[in-house]
C-alpha cells in the first residue's frame, strides 16, 4: 500500500481558511502523510505572496503531525508523480466546484491512469467560507477572525490597513 | 492507522454496473479492505432480490483481493461503527447526486463526528450509466451488455424475458 | 440528406401544453417532417388515456403541415430506426432536465452511433409550464387555459369536475 | 400597507424541523402576522396525521407572538386571497429547491399578479435538514433530537417504536 | 416594526434594467421605504459612471413613491446598520446566482445576526435580462430598448456610438 | 426549406478541439451546409491569433464536405441574417453552459423571432475537454494530443515552447 498513504492537497491558500484546516485535519486521519501543496502563482486578484501564504499555513498546521508543506509549480500530475504519491485530495464546497473538479479529475486520470482524486465535503460549519469571499469582505474592513486561523485574521487586518 | 484502512461502499447495486465495479477497483488501491455493503431494501422500482444482487456482485469482484460483500440493514452510521470502520466511499456521477450526498455527509458527521465520507468521481467512461437507467432501458428490450459485467447482462435479459 | 429530414419528438404529452406546441411548430421549420411520438405508458401520476392525449394533440396541431402523430411503445432507438429517422427532438426547460437528457443522449448514441438528439430551448414564455405542474394545480381547481391549447383546458376542467 | 403585513408560510411540516422554526421566527420580524399554513394532504411517504402535525407546530411556536396556525386545502393563490394576504414565504435550502420554487412563483404570479413570494435562505446551521431526510433516518432508529423541537423528537421516537 | 419596514436593494445598476425596475416596484409593495443602494465601484467591465447610473435610476423610479437612491461604498452590513435598516432585498434570476447569494447571506447573518436578506424571483418576462449581457450585446450594436427604461436605451446607444 | 439547411456554428475555437470537430461532423449530417464562424476577438486569456485559429480549423475539417469557415465580428443575429441562415448550432458540455446558453437563446429569439438555436450534447468521450482547460494544462507542459487534432497539438507545443 506504501505510497497510497501519501496524499497531496493542492490549492492556492490565499489565505488558508478554517475550511482548509478542517480538510487537512480530516485528511491526516485518512492518510499517513498529507502534503499541503501551495500553488506558486495565484490569480490576479491574489492577496498574499507565496512566502506569506506558507507562513500562515505553517502556523495553522503546527499542531498536526504528518503534514508537510510544499510549493507546486507546474502540472499537478507531474508533481504527484515526482512526490511518489498517487492520491490527490480536494474539497467540495458548492455545486459550482463540482463541474470544474469533474473535468480536472477526468483530465488527470487520462494523463495518468494511476492518479486518483479523493473528494471530501467541506464541513457544514465552513462550507460558505472561501478565500476569495474573505478577501472581498476583508477589503471592505470586515472582521474575518471567525473564519480563519488567528494569525491569518491578524495578517489580513494588517494587509488592508496598509493598503 | 488501523481501522482507517477499512472502507465501506454502500449502495443498492440493483444491479451492479461497470461504474460500480470501477469504483470498487479504485477503492482497493486506496484502502486495505473494501466492504461492499448491499442495502437490504431497495426502492419500489427494484428489480433483483437481495440474493440475486449479491450473486452478481460476487461474480463481478471475484478477481479483486481484499473485497468483502455484506448486507446493510439499518442506519449507515451504526453499521460503520459495528464494522470498526470510519470511512465510507461514495461515487459522484452527476450534479444531481451532489446535494443529496452533501446532506447525508453533514447528517452522518453530526451523528458521528469521527465518520468520514470519501467521494470518487465516476470514470468518464461510465458516468452516464446508472442502475435505474439500465433497468429502464432493459425493460424495453435494450441490450445493456456494454455497461454491466457479463453475468449481469445475462441476468437482466432473463429477467425481462420472463416478465 | 433524405431521412435526416424526419425528426421524432417523443414525450408523454399528458396533456400537450403550449410549450410542446411551440416546440413542434419550431421543429417543422427545421425538418421536413415531424413525428409527434406519444409514449404509450405514462407515470402513475398520469391523467389522460392514450386516446385522450392523441385527440388533444390532433386538435392542437391541426393547422400545422408535415406533422404526424404516432404511438411509441418500446425503446426509442428501435422506434427511430423503424421510422427510418435519425433525429430526435427534445426540449430543454430547466436545469433539472439537463442531466437526464445528457444521460439519455449518451446511452442512445452508444446503442446507435447514427442517432442524433437535437435540443431546443423552451420559449421564455412557457419555460415554467410543465404537464406535471399543470396537472397538480388543475387538480386544485386552477384555470390553466393560459398555458394549454383551448381543447386541453376544457378537457382538464371536465376531468377534475368529474373526479 | 395593511394586508401586506400578513405573510403565509405554506408547507407540509411532516414534521416541523428546527429549520422551519428558524424561518417562522425570522418571518415574524419581517411581517406583522405569520400564518403557518399546513398542507392537508402530504406525500405517500407521509408520517404524521394532520392533527399530529398541527400539535407539534403548536408546541414549537408557543413562545412566538403573532403566529397563527391554519390548514390549507386547495390552491395556494385561492387560500392567500381568502386570507386577505398577498405575501407567501418560502425557504430556500438547496439548489434542488430553486427550480421548483421558480416555476411555482411564475405560475402563481400569472394566476394572481398581486401575489408575491418572498424567499429566505435556510440558516447555515439547518440547511442540510429536511423533513423527508429526517423521516428516512429516524425510520432506521436514528436520534434526530438535534434537528427538531423536543416534542417532535419524542413523537418520532414513539412513531418508529410502534411501527 | 418600525425599521423592519425599510429595505435596502444593493446592486451596481450598470445600467438599471426592466428587471431591476420590476423588483423595485414589487418591493415598494412589501416595505414602506426602499433604498436603492448603488455600488460605488463596479467591475472592470463597467460601462457607466456612478453619476450616470444614478441619473438613469432617478429617471426610472420617478413615478414610484417611497423610493430613495443612495450610494454604497463599503461593507453591506455596515451600510445597512447605519441606515437603521435590517432587511436587504436581492433578486434571484438564475441558478448561477443562488450559490453566491447563499454564501453572502450566511456571511452577512454571521456578521450581524439581526440582518435579514429577502429574495424575490425575477419576473418571467425579464429573467434572461442582465446588465452584463445587455452591455455585451449593446457593444455589438444591438438595440436593447425592449429590456431597459427608455432613457437607458438612449444612453447606451450614445455610449457605444461614441466609443 | 432552403435556407433552413444552412447552420452557423459560432465559437472562438482557441484552439479547435476534438469536441468541436465531433460537433461539426455531426452537424454536417443534420444540415446541408455548416458555417464554422470564428469569433474575431477572444478573451484576454486567448492563445492563438485569428489566422492561426482559422488555419487549424482548415486542417481539421479538410475531409469534411459542405463545411465553410468564416469570421464573425459583431452581433450573431446580424451575422446569421446576412448569411441568409436561420439556424445556429451550439454544443452543451456541462451544466455551467446551460444558463448562459438559455439567456442567449432567449435574447436572440427576442431580437429575431425567426432565429433558432439548436443544441447538441458534446460526446461522452470529449465532454470534459474545453479549449480553456487545454490552454491551462498545456501552459504547464501537458501533452494534449489526445484531445485535439494533430496539427493543434503541434502548434500548442510550439506556442508554449516559445513562451
Amino acid at each position: 500500500m506504501s505510497d497510497r498513504s501519501v496524499a497531496v492537497y493542492p490549492a492556492s491558500f490565499d489565505p488558508i481558511t478554517n475550511g482548509h484546516l478542517d480538510l487537512i485535519t480530516r485528511s491526516t486521519r485518512l492518510f499517513e502523510r498529507v502534503v499541503v501543496a501551495v500553488g506558486k502563482n495565484v490569480a490576479k486578484s491574489g492577496l498574499f505572496s507565496l512566502e506569506e501564504r506558507i507562513d500562515m499555513i505553517s502556523g495553522a498546521v503546527a499542531d498536526l503531525d504528518r503534514v508537510e508543506i510544499d510549493v507546486i509549480d507546474g502540472l499537478l500530475v507531474d508533481y504527484v508523480r515526482e512526490k511518489g504519491a498517487h492520491v490527490v485530495i480536494r474539497g467540495l464546497r458548492v455545486l459550482a466546484d463540482f463541474e470544474y473538479e469533474f473535468e480536472m479529475a477526468m483530465m488527470n486520470s487520462h494523463m495518468n491512469p494511476d492518479f486518483e482524486t479523493v473528494y471530501l465535503m467541506t464541513s457544514a460549519r465552513w462550507f460558505f467560507v472561501s478565500s476569495s469571499r474573505l478577501r472581498e469582505i476583508a477589503s471592505f474592513g470586515a472582521d474575518v477572525s471567525e473564519f480563519v486561523p488567528k494569525l491569518v485574521a491578524q495578517k489580513m487586518k494588517e494587509k488592508f490597513a496598509r493598503s
